[in-house]
Formats: structure tokens, sequence, C-alpha cells
């Protein structure tokens, strides 16, 4: 199987790799996504990145041109920098077009962004398909700001070059394969989203350390959020269509304040049952969001004629915790635990799906399983032969329909002992796996 | 679309011609039912009026000969004329035989139908398939009567003629029809049944006036309950089953005191979702029956074999309002705005089913809603973009299946707001209607 | 229709049949199982005694040896006979192998079987399938054991032989069968299990002398459980699929404690459908267990790939009443009541089946009741008319796919009061059986 006794460690790694990842200024385009998915292959991963022009045509979008920045600050009417894009990327609005200007006070403030609801933070901000310039600042920095002279400078390109993605292919036994995307256009915000980055390079990394166990095959992408996905979509929804059983959209994993479960369109594809089974295991009362919640790529992926059977697993989700999508999202917010604890739960999503199948009884009515040793050969009073009893009610089950995520549920036994009771049935020939 | 602002009228309208017709005595079959339906016409529709000649087989029932009558009452022995014709048709049995008789009142009684449980009322009582004659008067009244000798006069025929029945056709641009039946069997009670044919007339009335505007066409019938529903199925049934995709059966629908919704057999055809989506806008509580407590033509239209999708719409239920079938469903009863309210729920349902409609995306994944104008270019913060959103969520769940009933139950807007967004969509060319 | 009106002395001659039987020590096999089965023969039934040798492969299981006993007895240090077979079959473990030894009660002990819980029983003990030997006592004999020499007698055979089983096909208008089960290989015990055998013997008897009136054809069997159930399917698999409609295991049939259903594995076959119509009659609360509940041969008749519609019924259930496998189990706790009450469920579950059926309308439209004289002739008022109500009701649900059991349901009738309204209308040619 997949996976190993290593989460005592894990969990550092992975925060020690977010740790690394998370000063980058990242954007959908630009050196920062190319420097990010580096860094995800210097893991050991066999990553496969990918171009795609300015300007290129997916479906109903148009790639933007590439953005790149080297500097950005203000100067005030003291004649102090300030809003310094070398203190925090998040100061500079996203897609800011380039600009030198002496600008007074009325005039800098339409180009100013700040949260009055949150006074000390200083929000992210974008705006990648309409040319603009803009600063982000606290609202507590905003008031002090006096009248005067500023002068606003951001060094930036906004130039045809190309949008990236990376993608890694992890090959089973099967051409049938699991999907897993998380996005990397985000910048210095730490559960949305170095999280989702960080626990998929190590989820790679992992099935790559044991891809000859591997039962299906996995495609692990890492993308810019809505325009990559759809990219990443228009150039491959024929093999994904044909191939992908299940996939998993991974975001704001790393802190450890909730374990958030959001259905695909369907509701209940293999992805959500596996999803659905593996999530008590780590807290009973999960939050269980509806599809009308949605707000990352399973907005394309289960978009209508795309129809992938993809789910979102989160911790806290986007848009639902207070430092969503402002600086308070840092690496304080996020943790070893919270991040080792969604590893374990990807980890243990893909182990629910390479055991899961279909049996079928080899044998009409009941197997003698005293005669195997199975159970106990003095009859007529209660034994609590419960292994006999669970075992019975597994090959009972066995009925060529049901698979085991199914037969867990009805005899009320966790997956994992229900598919340990079918592998011991399995070996003593009373029950076979049909072909998945 | 079907009607317009004519609202603060339409009520007074409906309630001045339910007044016309109220007095005219209709029973299954006679000069009051041509009457009624003549009044119908005086109104500009174009109502073909049917004929079936007494004695017709009907499926297991014959047409029973014409019933006419011009005069009635009782000499009491003081030689008082008491329980007039003249005053109120509800005085005589319907399809009494002629009498002209001296009885004691001993003799009398056994002719004399009345309320104890409602002492002040006339009931209605008729007796169309076994001969009979009698006076339907007050409890008050009956034990009021003194033993003597009394005069019972009924001025009565009933002779082979025609049952009549009244039926409009209004083309759509569709030959998949629209059904609507009510009947005019009922001589003078308001809520049943002057105010179904009342509110229908005006009804068929706007859908001529904007008939270049329907997609489906129209069948509008005047019918008398039971035996006509009968008649007119038993001619109709092919053209019916191939043609109706919903029906709605109006009836009791005068008074303001409730709205009911009684179910086809089915349960959940077009005509019962579509009338699910409108009733709760005119009242969260509307009263929903089940199809055991039927009792008006759905009984017909829904018989085994028949299987129209033809659900119910009343006010106060038949049966169920203490005035039911006595002189004291009169025309205090029913009121303008009790008319106006139901004609609003008839000409809503058909709005409904007009703009009910299966839609397909066009595009794959996401559309991109903000070069349309149709969604905020500043990304990053919560901007209560909730158009953007509803437009997201429409285009979401149109999959070439769902109708827009469903999807506006999915998303949770209302059926017009689900309707106006899928129209913003398809104008823009992000999604297509099906063929209907 | 099955049955007549002896229910006043039923129950006292089950009660004197199940005291008749209760001593006969019985097992999987030998004579103890053919006695059994010549009692029942005895009643005059024409029940056919099948053999199938010791060894016999069936499906994953093997025939045992025959086992058969004329005595056994432990002879203590002071020289008493104890535990004597004579007394009471229970005190041997069931298929012992022969022994004639002195022991130390050191050595004794392991082969002596009490109950702690319950002190003053003796526990029923077997060991088919691997040889021992062994007796059973009440606890508090046991604590009174006292040191010495013991003389332990079991003059048993184990020998090359055969199992028996015993079945009755009762035949009726058409090949389509139901199937009634219990067995008889349990010894002196009375719920569990002369009670079962008792309760199906009368019903064969009934069913012989009814025999002209079924519907259905009957085929009943008294049979080893579990290794007399697989043998049984092993040897008739095929015609039962074919042929069995519906079918009951029955056992634990005779004390008055409780009424309890034990589904199928499918959970909705005719033969769960007719017993939950049935049940409520005579227990509005009877207990509904789940099939992870099962432990009779309902485990081999719903064993995949063997798929019968069988479930089970049971007063209390074996393994959750305290008598339950001990000699406490005696022939104070059954009743004449109690088997009588079995017996009258069985008989209704057969008759529920006999009459259940599917209806179709002959003809369009509601039928005209009026001129059949099954409907007021009078209208108007409301007549408390409810034979012509649940007549139409009944007629309303006719449409060619709802069997009886199921429009009961809907319309809130009894299944009785429905099969009789049928049947009216049958009689009436408004509605026709569909073939069976």
């Amino acid at each position: 199987m997949i996976g190993s006794a290593t989460n005592t460690v894990i969990g550092e790694e992975i925060y020690s790799f977010a740790s690394k990842i998370f000063p980058i200024c990242r954007s959908l385009t630009g050196s920062g996504v190319r420097h990010t998915l580096q860094e995800i292959n210097n893991l050991g991963i066999d990553l496969k990145i990918y171009k795609v022009p300015s300007g290129t045509k997916v479906y109903d979008w148009q790639v933007p041109d590439e953005w790149n920045i080297s500097d950005a600050f203000i100067i005030d009417p003291a004649g102090e920098k300030i809003l310094d894009f070398q203190d925090s990327n998040l100061h500079v609005v996203g897609y800011s077009e380039p600009i030198d200007a002496e600008l007074s006070l009325v005039e800098l403030l339409p180009h100013l962004h700040s949260l009055p609801e949150r006074p000390a933070a200083v929000p992210y901000v974008t705006s990648y398909y309409e040319r603009r310039w803009g600063f982000c600042l606290t609202e507590n920095q905003k008031k002090k700001l006096k009248p005067g002279t500023y002068r606003a400078v951001i060094k930036s390109t906004l130039e045809p070059g190309e949008m990236n993605y990376g993608e890694v292919l992890i090959q089973g036994r099967s051409s049938k394969e699991i999907f897993l995307s998380t996005y990397i256009c985000h910048p210095s915000m730490a559960n949305n989203e170095v999280s989702g980055p960080a626990v998929l390079a190590f989820i790679a990394k992992t099935l790559q350390e044991f891809k000859e166990d591997l039962n299906f095959s996995y495609r692990i992408v890492f993308i810019p959020e809505t325009i990559g996905a759809i990219a990443y979509v228009s150039r491959n929804l024929k093999v994904l269509q044909e191939r992908v059983i299940a996939g998993l959209n991974v975001t704001c994993v790393g802190d450890d304040r909730a374990y958030s479960y959001l259905p695909s369109r369907a509701g209940d594809t293999l992805a959500d049952r596996a999803l659905k089974t593996v999530l008590p295991h780590f807290d009973k009362k999960y939050k269980h969001y509806t599809f009308l919640q949605r707000g990352s790529d399973e907005r394309q992926y289960c978009a209508p004629g795309v129809d992938l059977p993809v789910c979102s697993f989160m911790r806290s989700k986007y848009g639902e915790y207070p430092e969503y999508h402002t600086s308070d999202d840092n690496l304080q917010l996020i943790s070893a635990n919270g991040l080792r604890d969604s590893f374990l739960v990807v980890q243990k999503w893909m182990q629910v799906l390479e055991r899961n199948a279909i049996y079928q009884a080899k044998i009409l009515c009941e197997p003698q399983l005293g005669k195997r040793g199975l159970y106990s050969t003095l009859g007529g009073q209660e034994t609590g032969d419960s292994l006999g009893k669970k075992l019975t009610d597994v090959f009972t089950y066995a009925d060529g329909r049901k698979d085991l995520i199914e037969v867990s549920e009805i005899i009320g036994l966790s997956f994992d002992e229900t598919a340990m009771l079918a592998q011991m049935l399995e070996e003593q020939h009373i029950i076979e796996e049909l072909e998945r």
C-alpha cells in the first residue's frame, strides 16, 4: 500500500517546505510560478512543467500576458518609503501595470485597498483581466496617511510570455487514474495557498516511492487557479474523462481548525464516497459544504460537459476563515500537525480507492469457516465469535455488485476492517475480486 | 408572456361576470348550461359549443335525458306559496321529474331535504340517475310546517335532448397543449361553482389577447362535472394523451380563505411541479391534499388508462368549507380579490410552463463573465457579486437534463429569477435551450 | 381460501403434538430425526423422507457421520449416577464420541459445560465437526462436585450413515411455489425447536385439507439446520429459483412474548412485504430485526447466488430470550395460545400471498357504481357513502402495475378489505386480474 510510518516527521517536512515557498511572489503567470514548480521538483518529483503562451484561447477564456515584478513602493510626503514590495508582496495589487508617478493623496486613494473590518491586515487583491495598478495596506496605515505629494513606483512588466503549470503522472498497474489538483498562483499566504502545493508535493513524493504497489495511476497537477484549470482541462479533457475514476481538489489544508468536504456536482461519485468514508476517522463532525458553496477548481472539473468525478478537501475552507486572503494568513496560521493530518487524509483517501473492490462469492450457501479455523467448532452457546460473524457478513454481501465502501456501510464496520476481512476470505478462495 | 398589468381591475371584472351567471339554473343538461356557455362566449371568447345526444354511451355511463324547468313551488295548507323556484333554484332537487299533486305533510316529508346541522341554509341536492322529485328548504322552515294538505308543483321536462359543453383551443407555436378544465353544471352557488367558469373565462380571454406570444397551445373546457368530463375524455382521449403536457382542474376559486392543491394520481407530473412552484408565492402554507381526497374531474383525467397529467387548484376545497353545497355559498362568500388572486395563480402557473425549459451549456468550463461586464474584474476580496454567482449557478446546472423548475429548486432561487438568469446567459450565447 | 375456524382447538392440538416430539433426542443425524419425521407423517401428512449419505459434499461442506446414542451418565466418587441421559438428553454434548473411562475431577472438568450466569439451567452444547465428548450440567451441580474418581460413560456411535430431511409438496393450480422451512435437529427444547416443526406440521395438514382451493403450490421442508439447508439447496437450487415466489423460515414460534420479523437479504421481496402486511394485525409493535441479526436457515436461502425471497418469522427470537439453548426452554415456555397465534400468522401470510394480485381497470374513466347499486343515487350532500368511495379508490389504483399489498398501503385500508373490494369490482367486470 501507499505510504509508511513517517507520520512523526512528515508534518515537519511539509511545514519546512511550505515555509520555503511561502515568500515567493506567485501570480497567474511569471517567474514566481516557475520558481515554485522548480522547488517542488527539487524534492525529487519528476514534475513536467508546461507552457501555455499568452493569448492562447482556452474555451471561453484567453491566457493573459505574463506578469513579472521586481520592486514596488510608495514614497510618502515626508520622503519615507512605505508599502514596500520587499517587505510583503501583498502590498501590490496582483497584475499591477508599471507606474512611476507623483500623485496627491486624493489621487492616490482610489489605488489603495484596505480592510476596515480587519484594520491590522493587508488584503490580497488582483486585477488579472483589467489593467490597473494599486497598493494594499492596513486600514490603520491608511488612516495615518497625510495630505501631500506621494510617489508611487511599481516596477512590473506585463508582456506576452507564458502561463506555466506542473504535472506528474505516476504509473500504477492500471491505466485508470486518480487525479489530484492544487494551485500555485497565490503570493505569500500560507493556508491559501502554500498548504495545498506543499501537501500534494509530499503526496507525489510518497507515491513515487511506493509506485510498485499502486493499482491505479496518479495524476497530480499544480496549476494557476481558474485560468490554469481551464487551460489544463482544454488540453486534457478526453484523457481525463476516459481515465479518471476519482479526483480531489486540495486547497487550504494547513490549519487545524476544521476538516471540510465540498462535494462534486454529481454529489455521489467514487471520489465523494471515498472521502466521506475517510473524514469521520479524523473528525466525526467534519464540515459538509454543498456544491453551491464551491469556489475553487472543482468549478471547472465539475462544469457541465466536463463532469469529472472531483470533490474538494479542505481544512478551514477559503472564504470561511477570518484571515482568508489577508496578510494574517501567514506561517503562524498553519502548522506541522495541520499539514500532517491533511497529508494523512489524502493518503487514506487514496488507500480506500486502492483497496476498494467488488467481490463475488465463489461458493453457494455459507462457507464452512470452522474447518478453516475461522469459527468455533463448539456449537450451541454464544461464543463471542465476532471474527466468524464478521467474515460471514462480508461474505454475505459479496454479491458481485456492492463495493467494499458500500459493504462496510451496510455491515457497520470500518472500511479497513471490511477490506481486511475480504482479504481473508479471498485468501481462503471463498470470494473473488471482480475485474476493476 | 401571457397577461398584462390588469390586476387592479381584473378582479372586479371577474366578480361582475360571476354575478351575471350566478342566477342561471344550471344542471347536467338543459337551457341553463347553454345560457351559461353563451354568456362566456359573449365575453369575446371563441367557445365552440358541443352537443352529446341523450342516451349516448360514454364508457361505463350513459348521457341522461335533458332536464329543463320553468317553475316549481309548494302551496301550504294556508294557501301560501312556499319554496318558490323563482326565489332560488336550490329549492328544487336537481333533475326532479314533473309533479303536480296534493299530499299530506307525512306524504310530503320524504320529498323534503334540509340540513339539521346548518338550520338556516337550503341544501343542494340532485338525483341525476334515478327518477325522483323533491324540494330543499332550511331546517328552520321545515320545523314550522304544519299538518294539512300541501300542493307540490314542479314544471319540469325530462326528455331526450342533449348534453352541452364548451371548448376553446388557443393555438400557440407548439402543438403541445396546456389543458384547463372547469364545470358548469351547478345552479346558484358561487364558490362551487360560478368561480371556476368565471376565472377560466377571463383566462381564455387573456390568452386570446396574447396568443401571438404563446409557446404552447391552450385547451380550455367548460363541461358538466363527471358525465361531461367522461363524455369529453371519450371523444378526445387520443389527442389529449398525445398533446397535453400539463393540465389543471380549476374549481372553488372564488373565496379568499385558503389556497389548495390536490395532486394528479401520478403526483409529480409537470402540472404538479409547476403548481407547487407557484403556490408558495401566494401562500407559504397552502393546503396540500392527497389524491385520496379527490372529488372533481381529476377523477376522470387521472383514471387508470386515461392517465393525463392533471392536478387541481382550489381556494377553499369542495367538501371542506361549511357553506359547501348550500345556499350560503352565495355571492357574499366570494370576492373580487379572491377571484383575482385565483386568476393570478392560474396565469402564473401557465407562465411557469411557458418559460420552463431545459438548457445546455454551450461552452466547456465556466464562462468568463468579467469580459461581458457580468462579474467584477477586481479579484481577491468578496465583492458581494451575487449576480455573477447566481449566473454561474444557473450555468453550472445547465446540463441538458434539468429543467428550470428543478434548477431553481437546487440553487434556491425563485423560478422567475432563475428563468431571468437563464435568459441572460442565453443572450450571451453561454447556454442554449434544448428543443421542447 | 386456506384454513377454517378451528382456531379454538388448533392451539391445543399443536401443543399436544409439540409435547409428543419434545422428548425425542434429535441431532443433525440419527434415529431421533427419523423418529420426529415419522411423527409428523403420522399426522396424515405425505412427508417424503430423504437420505443424504454421510460424507456427501454439499458446496463448501461435507455431511458428517451419523450419530446415535443409547445411554450416557457419570458415576460420581460416591457411586451415584449423575447427569443421566435418561433424565435429559441435554446432559450430553451433541455428537459426543463414545467413552467409558475413569477420570479424576481435574481431568473431567474440561469435558463439563455449565452456565455461570444461569446457574440452575443445563446448557445445550454440540460439536458436530470436531470429535469431542462432554457433559452439560447446571452451574449449581458443578460447584458441588467433589474431588475423586469419576466414571464417564457415553454409549454413542459415530459412523457412516445418512442425514435425513422431510419434504412435502402440496400442489395448487399454479406451479409457482410458496416455500416454508423449519428445522428438526434440536433435542429437548421447546421454543427452539419443537415449535417450528409443530406449527408447520399443522400448516401442512391444513394445506392438504384445503388443497383444492390453492392458487399456489406449497413446499414445506423439515430439515437439520445449516448443513441440512445447505444439502437441500444443493439438491434443489434450480427448481427453487424458478418456482419460489415467497418463502418463510419458521423458528421459535411457541412462546407468546413477542412477534419478530427478520428480513430477507434483499429486504423487500414479496415474502417480506406480505409478512409486514400481516404482523401489525397481531402486534402493532412487532420486532423488526435486520438481516445482520440473522442466525437460522435464511443464511443459506439468502446467500449470494442463492438469493431466494425468504424472510423469517419468530416469536421470541433465538439468541434473544434468556432461556435460549438451555433446559429452561421447556414445555412451560411455550403455550397453546402462543403456538396457535403463530399458526395464524403463517396462515394469514399465505392467505395474503394467495389473494394478492395485480388488477387492471377494464373501463376508462370512473365506473358508474350507482347503476350497480354500489353508490347513492342522491347527489349533492355527503352521504357517508364510504363503500362507494373505497371502491373507486381500489379502482383508481388498478393500473396494471400495483399489487393489492401496495394498493392497500396507498389507500390506507387493510389488505383483507382491499382484496374484498377488488373482488366486488371484479365480479362487476370493472377490473380484471392480470395473469400471475
